[in-house]
């Protein structure tokens, strides 16, 4: 067998989510097919991180194991080939050792949630971004952010679904930036709850439009509770931009 | 009656393009839709260009003569709450001068065309950039571009279909330049014969695939024949970006 990793960029849309799902089209379910139309395999795709119905990844990096001799660069011409129409990329793929391993062996992850702030609806971004006609105070956001830097219980930030044993996770980074009339939300950790990421944007969102003080932020996590969540931000403005792995 | 200037934005995939077609939907159809529903009145969309099927527009300038009184930020609510789903918006309204025609005193047009330039397919652009596999060599495209830019007969460079008079125009800019893995070009005129954007762009890519010779871009225009024409870029890449008037 030998482990090919691939790093793949999608448009969530149309997908239930990364993972495999009983009930619609996934991004892995996809790929598996793919791989097996190649050959001739039940392979299953393990990824870095597992992302929700609707959102997108620029570079989520997984892999799969293959009995089959084959060169990366033609397995990854193939699996494009066998994509389409889903909007489903291989951007890069290669061996790597047997050990490596997308979730296990990563140890950071980075997600961009992109916010379209104008009065207009959204024509070309529609499904890329979430639209707020109100004007945010993106200054604002990005100082009621850093209560949530560091390592803490993010039970308030967390889905109700949300699998992980502890609540207590590190966030390294986690940055609001006006960009014209975007406003752009990095966060960056070794790895998030489910939903985090959305939880935690929704709230800046509210600190954003006056809603909320920015203390509420830190009061909101301090109660350790779910019901203290201000609003989930939808899908369709989160992107998985990146995976760090040991070697990198 | 007063007149207003409207600044719309629109993903041209769904549409036969901005100008009202027997044959299927078109951004001018939608809005003087939205604009009958609003005021009662049968109205006219002129707007400063006339885009094909599949092109976008991010700034295209139009106007609308209408005899209810209407305040343009009411008017432009009103137009964005009818018009959807359709994927257009209106960024701007205003009342302009009875004299002041959205394509008549507009002095200046700019297109931007958007070439995804990688070996995988597209996802998230799709439908929005030209995808081509084979790298392209920018500054090859952009010295063999420059053969184009000044006063000159672009008959090689104009559809069969195109409606002007005269086939003789002045391009003040074309610029080709790369940005990470994508070849943007920008194109400047007064105005621009139909098709001319799409078959620069197309010839220029076979110059950026090493097909063509960056002399032999000057050679097809020299020729002042269609069949001389490289390619046709397809539509999905190009965006209306800028227009111009003397009070701007």
């Amino acid at each position: 067998m030998t482990r090919f990793a691939l790093t793949l960029e999608f448009d969530g849309g149309p997908f239930m989510g990364l993972q495999r799902q009983d009930h619609g089209p996934s991004v892995q379910q996809a790929v598996e097919a793919a791989a097996k139309a190649v050959t001739g395999e039940t392979v299953t795709l393990h990824s870095a991180g597992r992302t929700d119905s609707g959102v997108h990844a620029l570079a989520m990096r997984c892999h799969l194991d293959i009995a089959k001799v084959i060169e990366p660069f033609r397995l990854m011409e193939a699996l494009n080939a066998l994509l389409r129409p889903d909007p489903i990329a291989v951007l890069a793929c290669k061996v790597v050792p047997d050990d490596w391993h997308a979730r296990f062996s990563c140890i950071g992850r980075a997600y961009e949630y992109r916010i379209a702030n104008r009065r207009a609806p959204l024509t070309l971004e529609r499904g890329h971004a979430w639209h707020i006609a109100r004007e945010l105070d993106a200054e604002a956001m990005h100082r009621a952010a850093q209560a949530l830097v560091g390592r803490h219980d993010f039970t308030t930030f967390r889905s109700a679904h949300c699998q992980a044993k502890d609540p207590v996770k590190t966030l390294d980074r986690l940055d609001v930036r006006r960009v014209a009339d975007h406003v752009v939300i990095e966060a960056e950790a070794r790895s998030f709850l489910h939903r985090q990421v959305r939880s935690m944007v929704g709230t800046l969102a509210l600190v954003g439009q006056g809603q909320w003080t920015e203390a509420q932020v830190a009061d909101a996590l301090a109660a350790k509770d779910r019901t203290a969540l201000g609003l989930n931000a939808p899908p369709e403005g989160l992107y998985f931009v990146r995976a760090v792995y040991p070697e990198d």
